[in-house]
């Protein structure tokens, strides 16, 4: 039978203990950019627009600065956009997993084969 | 309000999209090899001997060669230790990590300003 041998890899940033930021929320913070709004960045993940806005209150809450801009006026908010904190902090996080996923696929054959 | 922001990381294997190696079966097998008993190790990890049992006996049965070494007889099944695959794989895994943790290591300050 073939089995399907997999190198799985997560990182993720806690503050005081609790998830604070991973990969869920990079890209709720990249459909934004994409998007321009809180509503359609949700639908684009398949999340409800209760709890995507929950998340980007929680990160201009908890983050030192806030990450998301919402604008006011029309249904559901009005439009939305990535603060520059939002923006670098989106970008590192994205430019990590790059570097972890190259570190991981270097060695992901030898490795799975051990397995 | 001092808040402690940390970066972390996890690594592990799924085959056929369930896990099945990763920090925690890591951690046994060291034990194992350390203390050279299911038992023994279970205890050191705060780990019910059945519970412990039951993560080696699936690490001999699903991969491709036996992990660890069962020795018959006195209570709790007598000694056990790594079979050389046991070992490779523990080696591996531990090499990966300390790979993956210096990128992380190096990022980290500079990341965790951001947030």
């Amino acid at each position: 039978m073939d089995t399907q041998k997999e190198l799985r890899l997560r990182c993720w940033i806690d503050i005081d203990g609790e998830r604070f930021f991973g990969p869920g929320r990079a890209q709720l913070l990249h459909h934004i950019d994409k998007e321009g709004s809180i509503s359609k960045a949700a639908k684009a993940m398949g999340m409800s627009y209760k709890k995507a806005w929950s998340m980007v209150d929680d990160m201009n809450q908890k983050g030192q600065k806030p990450y998301v801009n919402l604008h006011k006026g029309g249904n559901k908010g009005g439009g939305a956009e990535l603060t520059e904190t939002g923006k670098m902090v989106l970008e590192f996080f994205q430019k990590l997993m790059v570097e972890l996923n190259s570190t991981v696929k270097k060695k992901e054959k030898e490795f799975l084969d051990l397995i």
